[in-house]
């Protein structure tokens, strides 16, 4: 097959003759196929049903984990998330089931209180924070919550744009960066060595600049080649910037994404007052759930061997939606997408000003995508080009017809703006 | 025995000699007894054991409780809090595991967006809030965490004093009160039904004040016949004002303290921005733990004859510590205290100027008291004479010792006060 940008508009219109009656077939099975969130399938969510224990003895050290107390989390949970993270167990908080929460509720602390005694932010007029886009849309609304101005920066397949963060950097209303630093979400690549020597080594204006680092899919690899990020508390140090950045993750994607446990990672100071607010928020988090957890793996080898049954899971759904991707759009010149190592999602860049209308299309014939936009601030794309597919969650037969619904969409779309 | 106030100086130091003896053979047992925290005991929690079964069935009306989704709680878990507060199941939010952070993630609401569509209080200055004293440390903290100055006013035996309340509400800047209307941390008084009454038919210049209706111990008898409070949701209406209160409880004096279920209780309008914010926050609360607790019980019936089990555990601990106050402290006029027919605390008031001292005194002799002052804004009892006794935690033979120590430290405080 051609390019569709090398035919003519003839054999275009022959060609949107045939994607059509495919289309209207596929229509014609009312179907009802979801690819448009990073949940876990239920086969996943069985895996780690043996943590659910009556027989366990919920002490740890003399502390009843039922009980009110321990703040920061039981010392075993916070044992495993410092060895998973490679940071010193002081440098941990074992938080609630959802990091969301956790960073939530890190920009709360940075309005009330400011950061280590700088200004509060809610005194400050005109708060900005860098994102890189494609993001994470989950990230775009705790920004908007809180009246933060989004400002879009590129990613690049080695990470953000560091030229265009190094420039915004400069300016002392720019208060921080949210960062996905493995299989970001929804691009799927993992920053370079260098893009996190880059980060570590910023210089902002502001001295309450703050990088989340969002590191959701830490150990979610999709086979034994994973990638490898640089761990960047083992590079701040060498900046004198350990201050700088509060790293998230949680077991969501590993046990249950619904009763998980999240963790904190972050210096010294950064722990002292996150502890100081905690101390206010809650009387502890849920430690039942910390103590199955730890007891449930033990160490990080048992969390990397649990992992390797999600691939299995995972792998396959992955492939098909490649698979798809590959056959019926590679060499049109109409689409681009990245095969990620690991994470939940493959992203995928239709021509300029089509994706709204491949998301209609796949509405159309029964297919959900993920909200067209969602990955860009206030849910603006503004190329219109980016669709976030999210494969975990239906079983590979409904994914193996929304793939091919999907390009079919993806190629009606392409001529229909190809012809005018 | 007289009243102390009666006794000669001579007379007093005779007391004191005797009392000194005492206290030194207490002091010389090497003890360590706490009395200072609300914190279930161990026979509490294993009370709810039963629930941490590996058997159930995840899901609920086809939703997978281990997902992600269901930002407000699973049915039947909020259906159970809607019977057990006597609301509507649309007014109940189930959340977290400690209604502490649903209250402190409610302040921070109302200082990002302000209150439905007032002026966010962030941009406010001088924010006031009404505090009945003696009261809850951790509400205090709340207040002084967000810088709102906090207002004492006294609380009654039926409630708080409402001609204080009502004069100080028409101050604009006076935006909430922080209420314990059952089982009152720490006085152990119930409000009554016409002080619940006059709290709903406020009419505060401050549109966005709330009032935050700590339901603690809504549930929490000591015996089969409890204290009845009034539902105040059934009286807002009355008098159109049903957005001005937030009501919050939990399971952790129910089930787990560490691992419980929290739940809201709000209007309409108020339930809207709340879950505004949750979807910014979190992306579910653990519906695991919410089914365990729902399936446990069922039913508000099941609730009820759970907590005759722990009264069974609390009652002798309340009454051990009663009986040393009535035997010791009764008739010298230098002490009183409530006797409470449910919640955690007996609150007891020693002689103006003497309470820090009782404090030292019992730390002397090894039992620690919740820190005297912590039931005031600010850590500071104007009066330096109350003091919050925790029975919960330790085993009866433990307060029997601790209970003694602390009636010998009162009398020689209020002594050595007398005698100058």
């Amino acid at each position: 097959m051609a390019e569709y940008t090398n035919m003519s508009k003839e054999e275009l219109l022959r060609e949107k003759e045939l994607l059509q009656k495919k289309y209207d077939e596929f229509k014609a099975m009312g179907l009802s196929l979801d690819m448009s969130r990073g949940k876990p399938c239920k086969e996943q969510l069985d895996l780690s049903m043996g943590m659910l224990r009556a027989d366990i003895d919920y002490t740890e050290n003399g502390i009843d984990t039922r009980n009110y107390g321990i703040l920061d989390g039981i010392p075993s949970c916070k044992k495993l998330f410092a060895e998973l993270l490679g940071v010193d167990v002081k440098n941990i908080i074992a938080g609630p089931n959802a990091s969301l929460t956790l960073m939530f509720d890190y920009i709360t602390q940075c309005f009330a209180h400011g950061v280590l005694g700088e200004t509060p932010w809610r005194e400050i007029k005109n708060l900005k924070f860098i994102c890189p886009v494609p993001g994470y849309d989950r990230h775009f609304t705790i920004l908007e919550y809180f009246d933060i101005e989004m400002i879009n920066i590129p990613i690049n397949s080695d990470g953000p744009d560091m030229n265009a963060v190094r420039e915004l950097v400069k300016d002392p209303s720019v208060k921080g960066m949210f960062c996905v630093p493995k299989y970001s979400n929804p691009t799927g690549i993992t920053y370079s060595d260098e893009i996190v020597r880059e980060i570590a080594a910023l210089k902002p204006a502001a001295k309450d600049f703050r990088i989340i680092w969002d590191n959701a899919y830490f150990i979610h690899d999709l086979d034994d080649n994973g990638d490898e990020l640089l761990n960047i508390f083992d590079v701040l140090s060498e900046y004198n910037n350990e201050d700088m950045v509060i790293e998230v993750c949680s077991t969501s994607k590993i046990t249950f994404s619904g009763a998980g446990v999240s963790a904190i990672a972050a210096s010294d100071a950064n722990i002292k007052q996150i502890m100081k607010r905690l101390n206010c928020q809650t009387i502890s988090y849920d430690k039942m759930n910390q103590l199955r957890h730890s007891r449930f793996f033990g160490d990080v080898s048992a969390v990397k061997e649990h992992m390797k049954k999600h691939a299995a899971i995972l792998k396959p759904k992955f492939e098909i939606v490649l698979k798809h991707l590959e056959n019926e759009l590679g060499g049109l010149g109409i689409a681009s997408w990245v095969n990620p190592n690991g994470g939940y999602f493959i992203s995928l860049d239709v021509m300029n000003g089509c994706a709204k209308r491949v998301g209609e299309l796949c509405k159309g014939a029964g297919v959900t995508l993920t909200p067209v936009g969602a990955t860009y601030p206030y849910g603006k794309d503004p190329n219109n080009s980016n669709i976030r597919i999210a494969p975990s969650f239906p079983p590979v037969d409904e994914l193996d017809l929304a793939a091919q619904i999907l390009c079919v969409s993806v190629k009606i779309a392409a001529i229909e703006k190809l012809v005018g």
